[in-house]
This record gives structure tokens, sequence and C-alpha cells, in this order.
């Protein structure tokens, strides 16, 4: 999937949502237990009712792998099924791998080649290495951990360096913009950094930033929006549990969708506002 | 298993050696690509002819998970048969995952309820909310990424902090010693920043290290002794490729054995030596 089709999708969609798979059997509701695959039905369920409200959906590699091999088969069949039926949506593993070199192009294999994501977020802490054999597939993305929003984001990333002043965390950008492009690289950045997003677009004036932490995590929607977008979007904004876990009885898909459609209203409105405020200063 | 147990496999064994099991289809054996399966076959025929001329077992998590829930399957079955039958070998996880607090819970689980480690590697880019869901398992350890041997270690392990001067690196083992103890804690240091391991004992110097990069990577098996090795041994030195990959013929096995022997002999001598240096400074 390339730049340009992204941006097709948000045109036509008016929304900058990725859906959030972290499927925790702690809150699927009750009767999706009886299931033999229960991670795979209630993600399927999701995916079916906000499918059309979304432009990406970002599976949690972690929520699966906790079950081992059984979890892997259901994440498989779960990609699989998206990337059939919404050949369009924007597949993101959030597996935050980062090895070195040999093993990387192995984890690379895995994600671009076994399982058909489009996308992969990395761990850059080991360096350029990491991320040279995905960069090879072509078509596909990776996600560099840019800046993320947990309470220990500050113990690396917002450390500053001695020689250049800069923080780790505007290393990473700058790396990512040697090791790649605006076409195969993005970065995480956590809402309630909104406020380092002027700095971010400084250093990734066009590349696609996803953004968790929306909703439950805190951070502002309006926020990210004034300072991360640009004339392409440049944003896919993250949610996941506010939207998956809205309800938790029989009828806990219609919700997700409801709460799909919040985003879409709220979105849509700031999107607007965005477009109109453009071509007023476009007129200037 | 518990330091202590550790340092009584050196005792016995009177090795360091951990077989690190990274199978890669294209140097397997072609007789054995006729198993059902062959990443199980091959590094079980490893394990078998290895186990008592090692005290621990690496598993590289990237070169399974590249055939998908397959390639996990095989994964759980040799972590399994490695701990029915040689439960005192000290099992690791080579998986350098590091996420926020919800999703770490997830890979805990993975790797130590899920599935039988004793160890995984993890990046700790992401801070503290990293480590503290594996760390809550008593008797399970993690091993953060101290210091790589990778060309591109140098991109951000390397950089030094503006406020207090201290290198990433040393952060890293500073956070360690807040977080973690040496009873739970251990550090990857790469076989060629040997030169570094001075640095790393003032931070670290109970914490058992694991080694790679000796052989294959060009890493001094002396140099890493002589600034590396406590009273504790301390040293856990990781070889995959030189011993794993010594042959491809049907015998793949018995060279396999003659590698970690030689091994054995080179670093027999190494710890002899030390114990003598020691016993001599004690009794002066």
């Amino acid at each position: 999937m390339n730049y340009q089709e992204i941006k097709s999708q948000i045109d036509t969609k008016e929304t900058l949502l990725c859906v959030g798979l972290d499927p925790d059997m702690e809150k699927i509701p009750e009767h999706l237990h009886k299931s033999d695959d229960v991670l795979y039905e209630f993600c399927k369920e999701i995916v079916d009712s906000t499918h059309d409200l979304a432009i990406s959906f970002k599976i949690n590699t972690a929520f699966f792998e906790a079950y081992g091999h059984k979890g892997w088969q259901s994440m498989e069949k779960l990609a699989d099924y998206i990337k059939s039926n919404y050949p369009d949506l924007f597949l993101i593993a959030d597996a935050k791998r980062g090895d070195i070199f040999h093993s990387s192009k192995m984890y690379a294999k895995a994600f671009f080649e076994t399982l058909p994501f489009d996308a992969i977020t990395i761990n850059p802490f080991l360096g350029k290495d990491v991320v040279l054999p995905f960069i090879e597939f072509k078509g596909k993305w990776i996600i560099l951990l840019g800046l993320s929003s947990n309470p220990s984001a500050y113990d690396l990333q917002l450390i500053q360096e001695l020689e250049t002043r800069e923080y780790i965390f505007e290393k990473i950008f700058k790396y990512g913009s040697w090791w790649g492009t605006e076409n195969n690289t993005m970065y995480v950045v956590g809402a309630s950094m909104a406020y380092k997003l002027q700095q971010v677009r400084h250093l990734a004036p066009k590349n696609f930033l996803l953004i968790p932490g929306i909703g439950a995590q805190g951070g502002s929607l309006d926020d990210v929006c004034r300072f991360g977008l640009t004339e392409d979007y440049g944003l896919i904004i993250n949610s996941s549990r506010a939207i998956i876990y809205a309800d938790n009885s029989t009828k806990f898909a219609e919700f997700a969708r409801q709460k799909a459609m919040e985003f879409k209203d709220e979105i849509g409105k700031i999107l607007a506002e965005n477009k109109k405020t453009r071509s007023n200063r476009n007129r200037d």
C-alpha cells in the first residue's frame, strides 16, 4: 500500500481512525467464550462492524502471543480475514520488534511474507541494522517508536545528547529520515506528547504519524490535530480500548460501531475546519 | 532458577557456554528437510548432543516466528523438550520484547506461563514500564539489552547524556539496578564491546552478563573473561553459528558436540587460571 492510497482512503472515509485490536480474555463478552477461537471471533465482529469507519486496523501481537502458537494461529486467521475482505484497510502489526540484522530479517519474513501485514511497529534501540531488512520490502512500511506516551517514556526518549543537544526522540526522527522515506517510514507518537508535535513536524514534515493514547490514555484529539495535521493529513489515530470494550454484552460490536461513528463525527469537524483554514490561507 | 543454581551448574560443568539455537532453513542439513518439523528436529539433535557441555540454551524467537504459528509450535515443542529432559539448563528466550505495561504483561504471560522459559531478553527503550510485568515472576529473569555488538550499536547506545555525562548504555545498567536485582536481572553485552566491561562491572558488579558475538562475530574470549569474570563467574557466553552450523552432513550434531568440547577446553583453562590468580590474591 502506498502513501497516496492511504491518503485517498482518508479522503473517501473522512476519518483518521485506526481500530486497535488488543483482545483481552478478561474483557471479551461472556457469550463469546464458548467459541473455539475466542480471540478471532471477538476481533472479527469488531472488524466487520467498524471497517467502513476506519482506515486501518492495528493488531497487538502481545495479546495473541500470550496464548502461544494457538494465539498466533488466531492472529494469522484474523490478519488473513482482514486482508481478504477489506484489502484497502492499512493493516499494522503492533509487534515492536527490534533485533540485529540476521534476526531482523526473520522478523521481516514473519510479518511481511508469512503474514500479510502492510506495516510493523519497530523498536529502533539497536540502530539502523534493525530496519534494513524491513525496508527492502516494497509497498510495506515500518513504524518507528518515536516518542511513546507511557509513564516511563522519560527514562530514555527524553534524554538530551551532549554533543548535539538533540533529544533521543529527535535522533530517531533524524535517523528515520536517513534510513527510509515518507513512503515507507512512519513514527509512533503518543497523544499525550502532542505538545512536542511541532518539533516532530520539523523533522518529519510529510511522514504519517501513528498516534495512540487518545481517550483511554487521556490524550487530546484537538491538540494532536492542531500540531500534527499536514496537507496530506499525515495522521493515523489509534483507538483500542475505548472502541473495542465500549460494551460487553452481546451487542458489543454495535456499541463499538457507535464509538467509531462518534470519532468520525468529531474528526470530521476538525478536518473540515482544517480544510477551511488551509484554503483561506492559500487565498490570502 | 536462582543465581546459586546457575553458579553451581558452572562449578559442575566447568563451562560458561550457552548454545544459541537460531535454526536457519538454508543452513540446516539436507537430510533433515524430509522431517515434518525441521526446525524442531534440527534443534533437538543439537540439544541432545551438547546439553552436558552447556549451562544454557538460547532460543532465538525470530527464526521460529518467520514460519508463523507453525514455527511457534516448533518453538513450544522445543522449549518443552528442553525443560522436560534437561531441567537444570537455563533456558533463554531471545525475543527482545519491549512494550508498554499492558502489552508487556501479555508478553510475560507468553514466555513465563504459556512457554516454560527461565529468562527473556528485553529491549529497554520504553523504560521501566516494560520490565515491571516480567520481574513479578519469581524465579524468572530478564536480560536487558545493555550494549550490543552490531555495527549500529553506536546509533543510540553510545550516545552521551548532556545532564549527567553518562552514556545511554550506562543508564541501562543504572536503571537495571533500580528496577531489579542481581537475582532477577542480567544484561546483554556484545563480545566486541569487551573493552567496556570494566566500566560495566562498576555498574553491575555481580550481575550475570550474557555475551554473544564470540567467534562468528569476532569477539575475543580472553578479553571478555579478563574484564568480565567475577567471583561467581558472572558470565554466560553464547555461541550460535560456530556450534550449530559446524557441519552440514548427517553428522552435524557430532561436530556441534566437538565445537562445544573445544569451547569447554578453552574456557576451562581460563577458569582454572582465574581461580589460581584469585586464590593467590586472597593469600597475599
